[in-house]
């Protein structure tokens, strides 16, 4: 059922690039609809919100303190949610935690050969809003990756919001909220919540930075407020990358196929390997195996439409696809992957070894699971404390300090047509 | 001249709120051209390119090849400037190196009790385009301030563009390429250069991050294509807000205001100061020296339009003004600065102490002169090494460490009925 490519085929770039482009439609539509949005959130604060939320997500409230839910409802989710799940996403929880403490990064200052004091300041965003998908996709390990890295960072305020389609909720979006330190959460989404979070309301604070992955309306919103507020980064659907040298059962890979291929339609799961009898006996472990799966008609469109097993020369060439293709998540599902990640250039998350599937890592191994997908790895980070760390530079120069400086400053601003530059730094000047 | 607010008016907030506003237009017409001019080099490439620029840059050019500056032009400009000029950029280049080596971030990686390896890579960008503003507006010191952090970060190959309209080159600025280490340069400029760097053309190729301030033009180009590629932020007019406890010669003051507002109309100047005596002292600095500088009608129209010398109650409402404020440029002109610095919640760049103007920042201190403006200091940072670094997670199991992290996995997926990634991660244990 899927595809077969082999790299040495003539034409293997341009399908490989063919199969994997992924243009985000620039939809005039789109864009002209979510400005409508947000001008009219920014302009009508609450009323608007109500209005969008009562039209988009049938939701009827009298005002927009009914739109926020309460501490108290989240602390009662914890309570109610079965103990499995609960002990589980505390687990994950303290994992994700711990992983993230390591991002934390630390103001530092020296003194150059003059005695100026230079360095940075590294300070924790005010503020924060994390975007949570609601209704069918509502994942409360979104909440957990989304909050934790700020709540690490010190962020002041975390405001949390997710649609609740005709009111519905997740209690395990909920008691997820509660574990992260989530202090405020709106069940608003859509364009909506992007521009509430933006710009305020009456009732919804604005926040400094938004984060968290949405729809196709959410990411054009994300995009026109940048500037305004930080954003993470624009997604698209989401990929895996495996690369296996043969030597993993069969069943486990077609299983990490179709991990990433239940998530959507679009997304997509593609295989590399040297050895073209492994490749069958993956297909024949897919072919054996899809039928059992839940989500089969959504693996099977995904893998259909988007999926590949591609043979390659040899690991080495697997490893240059990869890189070209700088995959959200890639699977090295070899004996001897150390060996391997030296020569990996992009990736969002790499996930070493047969026992490291990517499951793994998308709910509780630490790092964290929003990443960089439609070949971004090659310039945007995962999700991490360092997205809500903001720097400012220092410099303090003493009188003695200055003069060299100033000196040189007053040569290049003077070169630049900037006197006011040069006067500025020659009054530091001991004649 | 300049307004004089005092902070125990009770219109106070709004009227600073009111000052302070920048309010980058959504405008529809610069939107719908960029629009086309993004899709017309996108389609048409180099055939685009030279069209624009022979268009927007009264530059003609029978091939795109044309629009390179080659190395040894480089080189030639490097050599053929005063000395004063090379010893000088040669001078901030080495103290900018130096500074930017400090934010370089390694990879890292731990293992956790059950001996499962966890990290993050972290690799340089493969390419990074600089955008320079050519023009009157063409400085050399933003060629270094662009260039050296990217080279310092290990990027591949950095790619500048500058605008040369009717095809003036400033001399400076292809010296400062030179020693920066810029690897291409094409004389583009506008829209038509991001979109080249974006998509890349038959000449000019397509990087992974484009970095530098524009015009309004640049600025909504460098937006749309963000997601395709990576981008630094969104600049706004410059800002400078001097905290003052009187102690410092207002002629100092009064110059530090100027070299702000000497570079456009919309440039901003705001003193805080607790001392009304003072702030008329700074009153007559400016009277005296406005008629002296060379670009003192820019200087007046600014401080008259958007300037101001604010009376506070003390120095820390005049901080937490500033932290509202979020201003690009701080100097805290005033004798304990460090005792304030901790107080700083949000600045690009923070001079401290009566020595520190910010000319010297902008040149050869260290620090970068790549700011985040209109209050975006709140969750931007300067541009810096990190900007041309980023991260891949790495995540790899044992056969025993999997084990807990696999039960975890499997409860939370099956909360998420995303039953695939659960059976994925049950394949790993061992019953």
């Amino acid at each position: 059922m899927m595809r077969r490519l082999d790299s040495t085929q003539t034409d293997f770039d341009a399908r490989i690039e063919q199969l994997t482009a992924w243009e985000e439609e620039l939809d005039h539509a789109v864009n002209d609809t979510v400005r409508e949005i947000l001008a009219a959130v920014a302009e009508r604060g609450d009323a608007a919100l109500l209005s969008y939320t009562a039209q988009f997500d049938q939701l009827e409230r009298a005002s927009a303190a009914e739109l926020e839910i309460s501490q108290a409802r989240l602390q009662q989710a914890l309570r109610d949610i079965d103990a499995d799940s609960r002990q589980a996403l505390e687990a994950a929880a303290a994992r994700i935690r711990e992983y993230h403490q390591h991002q934390l990064q630390d103001s530092w200052q020296y003194r150059d050969a003059s005695g100026n004091l230079l360095g940075q300041q590294i300070t924790a965003l005010d503020s924060a809003g994390i975007y949570v998908p609601g209704g069918k996709a509502s994942y409360p390990s979104s909440v957990l990756m989304n909050a934790i890295p700020a709540h690490v960072a010190g962020v002041g305020q975390i405001v949390m919001v997710v649609p609740a389609p005709g009111g519905e909720l997740n209690e395990l979006v909920l008691a997820a909220a509660a574990i992260a330190g989530v202090d405020r959460v709106f069940t608003v989404g859509g364009a909506q919540a992007v521009a509430a979070l933006a710009y305020g309301t009456e009732t919804v604070p604005a926040v400094d930075k938004i984060v968290g992955p949405g729809n196709i309306y959410v990411a054009a919103a994300k995009r026109m407020v940048f500037g305004r507020v930080g954003i993470d980064m624009i997604a698209g659907p989401s990929e895996i990358l495996v690369i296996c040298d043969g030597s993993t059962d069969p069943d486990w890979v077609a299983m990490d196929l179709f991990s990433q291929a239940e998530h959507d339609e679009n997304a997509q799961a593609i295989l590399l390997c040297p050895d073209a009898g492994y490749l069958d006996r993956v297909a024949a472990s897919i072919d054996e195996l899809l039928p059992q799966m839940e989500r089969e008609p959504i693996i099977r469109a995904s893998l259909a439409g988007r999926g590949a097993l591609v043979k390659t020369r040899d690991l080495s060439e697997a490893v240059a696809i990869s890189n070209r293709l700088a995959p959200e998540h890639l699977e090295l599902s070899v004996a001897d992957p150390e060996n391997l990640l030296p020569h990996i250039r992009h990736a969002g998350a790499i996930f070493m070894g047969p026992y490291t599937s990517e499951s793994l890592g998308d709910y509780c191994a630490g790092p964290n699971h929003v990443l960089p997908t439609s070949r971004s790895a090659r310039f945007f980070s995962p999700l991490g404390v360092y997205d809500f760390q903001k720097r400012s530079s220092i410099i303090m120069c003493s009188a003695d300090g200055v003069q060299e400086l100033g000196r040189v400053a007053s040569v290049l601003a003077r070169g630049e047509s900037l006197t006011a530059h040069a006067r500025s730094a020659e009054y530091r000047l001991k004649d």
